[in-house]
Order: C-alpha cells, then structure tokens, then sequence
C-alpha cells in the first residue's frame, strides 16, 4: 500500500528539500550529519530552519527513511529498499559519464546546486537516459572537464593509497554524507583521505571508482563509458567498514 | 481556504510537468496550446501522454487555473491571480541579468530545458535572488553571451517593426505560449514578427522589451541593469491585443 500526503498545490512544485537515510536496526544512520544537511539545504533555499524532526515512524523498522520539508510541510516516511539498489550495491554500476553543459566555475548567484532539493526531475532524467543506454547511471561532467557527481550519489575513487573524492565546495555539488563519512573512516584502513578534482581520463586510470549514497552505501563503477573495470577487493572491505549488509 | 491535494511521497520530488493558465470569462485562454505543451513536456520526461483533461473546474470562474500532471496524478486547480502578477502587468518590472552558468549550445542530452517540469526551485530561487537585489525579475544569459528566458516568462523585444521573441529550439528554452501567440498577431498591428537569438548589449538597444507569460500577460521591463527604460505606448496597444484587461 503506497503511503499518501495531504499537501498544497505549492509543494508540487519542487521547491523543497529531502533526505534520504538508510534505515538500521540500530536507528537511522549518520541521523545527525542527513539533519545537518537538511539544514543547510533549507538556507539555500531560503525556507525557515527545519522543526525537530520526529524520527519515531523508523523505529524498529529498517530500510529506507526520507525527511521531506517544504514550507508549508515536513514529512517524515518510510519504505523499503528498492531492489534495484541492493542489485547495484552487490553487483556494481555500469556508468556513463555525460557533460552536464555547466560551468563548475560559474555557478549563478542563486545556485541549489549544493542543495538536495525536491527539483529532482533532471536527475530521474539523466538516470533514464543511462537506462535507453544500456548503463544504470551517469558521471556528470563539466564544461571545464571536470567529473562532479551522479545524479543520485557522489564519486569516490581510489588511486594508490589515497580515498579521493569531489570537493563540494569547489565543484558547486551536493556534500555527499556516505562519500565524507567513508573518507572519515579512510585512516582505519590505511588509506588516505583526499579532497581533488579530477578529469575524466584521469578518474579512468582509479585503481577502483565508486558511486556512494546513503541507501547503496557504495555500488562499484564496473564498467566506464564502455570500458570494463576490474572488481575490486576494497569493495567488500569498505562496505563492511560502513556497516552495509546483503540483507537490507 | 488553501486546496489541499492527496498525493504519493514520489510526487513531491519535482519529476512531473504543468501549466499556468489564464482563465477569463471566456474560458482557459489558449487551452489547446496549453495542452500541446503539456503533452509535449510529459514526453520528455518520459511520462505516458497525459489523459483528457477535465477543465470544468474553471466554469464560470476567472484567475488562474493550473494543470498538474505526475506519474501518479492529474490535478487542475483554480485559485485568484497574485496581486504582485496583476501589479507587474500594470506597473512593469525591474529586471537584472544573470549567468546561468550554462551553455546554450551544450544541453546535456536528457536536458530537460525545454520542458515546464515540476521542479521549480531554481526559477523561485532566481526570483528571490532579484527580489534581495530590489528587482522583480531575473533574464537569464547563457555562458556563450545570449539571452535566453525568464524563470517564468519569455523575453520579447520592439526593434523599430520588429517584435522579436528568442527561438526555444536553438536556446534550448521552454517554448513560450504568451510570446508566440502575440508574435503571430504582430502583423495584425503593422509589425514583423522574428525569432532571433540576442545578446544583453543589443536587447539593451530595443526599442521596448517585455517579459511574457500567461498570467501577466505582458510585463514591460521598465529597468535593466539599473538603467532605466521609458516606458513604450506599445504596452497598452499588445496588452489590448492579447485581451488583457486590469480586473483579473
């Protein structure tokens, strides 16, 4: 049965912000850091500092939780995992890479770019296009040739002993939690964390490349424009260090 | 009494497509249009062809009457015209011009830029941006230097017998109702009608430029950059034309 909102016309208009946590059996993950975020999505859009939100609808659940806020709503809902994910999670993602027609480096002053905004129809878009094109998802590219994220994840990849990944900041993207989150943990495993940004026949010479988000952990970039990748042995590692099972 | 709409979480996210009408006494101004574009849009987000739209909602009523189409949903709404709408169609606009950060030339190939998709953020965003800068409105330029569109409203231009409006096709824009419809009656008032792509110095140079849309109409820009515009005696004569009157 799939959950219902009373909401105004206003809020179809994506002029909102959302979250999407993975839902544990020890309680949402990285809770504070997603409402942290939340936060400063609302401020980029100029809507008020989010209420408490009430995380009780994910207790003893696990799975998929999103925090939906618009100025007239905040929804709090849960569901379960697309399979799709769990596929991409275990068996890794076949990539495009795409130039997004964008300057990095001339962002208008208005930019939501670095906001998770409810404005999603251009990401579902993007995803659709891999899809006619026989890949799952999409490495968005700059018009200085920079890589800057997928639609729906961040890119991490691994070059020697450096977890490298986007610098949000600089590249006018979305802080990516998981992505931050596994560079945090990097140390424990003998890696080191870095910030860069890279091209794309740069990113393409990674000993591994992973797409990372907050329900598929990190689904491994098997394939790249066509060309095969390698499994790598740090995927299962990583996976276990972020606490992912193959059950939820 | 604000409407309230029973809708699925999935529909909050910004990936379905609309339409803004004007609904006089006559009915829903340019209604086959309106629908043509609704269609159209729904097509490049992948949506089945949206299902006959019932319009009797609008009966005997006049304002604004918006169409909401998602994967889930079909909603028409009636509801007053904004005061801010009917004072910009009288009083006229002050506009700045901004960077979108995009090339005209390089849409990425799921772009969604021609479609009037729910994912509104950015054109709200780009409006408040005007309004913290005492402007009313924003026209975007693209990276290569031209004039593309408002967030909500075409740009159309006098240039001595020339009643110009910017072609969505080669600026990758929405297709603008209002701007077409009144171009196609340009010859009725002694002028040319010509679709042309424009850099900000030459609009500069137009003799009167407006900035179009359902609701208003027309709404000359009285100020671009800070610089003051006089206003033109065309003003009255299109918004005559268009059927435009200062009750709604």
């Amino acid at each position: 049965m799939t959950e219902r909102i009373l909401v105004t016309p206003a809020d179809l208009l994506g002029d909102g912000v959302f979250e999407t946590l993975h839902l544990r059996e020890s309680g949402p993950w990285l809770l504070p850091e997603h409402l942290g975020r939340l936060a400063r999505s609302a401020a980029l859009l100029d809507l008020p500092p989010p209420p408490v939100v009430d995380v009780t609808a994910g207790a003893g659940r696990t799975g998929a939780m999103r925090i939906i806020y618009t100025r007239t709503l905040l929804h709090v809902g849960v569901s379960a995992i697309p399979e799709q994910v769990l596929r991409e999670r275990r068996d890794g993602v076949r990539v495009l890479s795409a130039g997004l027609g964008v300057a990095a480096g001339h962002r208008p002053p208005w930019s939501l770019s670095a906001a998770k905004s409810l404005s999603y129809a251009s990401n579902f878009a993007a995803r659709r296009w891999a899809a006619r094109h026989q890949a799952d998802d999409v490495v968005w590219v700059s018009l200085e040739g920079y890589v800057l994220e997928a639609p729906t994840a961040s890119v991490v990849w691994l070059s020697g002993d450096e977890l490298c990944t986007v610098p949000p900041a600089e590249a006018g993207i979305l802080d990516g939690i998981t992505a931050a989150h596994l560079l945090s943990l990097a140390p424990s495993a003998g890696l080191r964390p870095v910030h860069r940004m890279v091209t794309l026949p740069e990113l393409a010479t990674a000993d591994a490349i992973w797409l990372t988000s907050s329900l598929r952990g990190l689904a491994e970039v098997i394939s790249l424009d066509g060309t095969e990748r390698p499994r790598s042995p740090w995927t299962p590692r990583l996976l276990a260090m972020l606490g992912f099972t193959d059950s939820f």
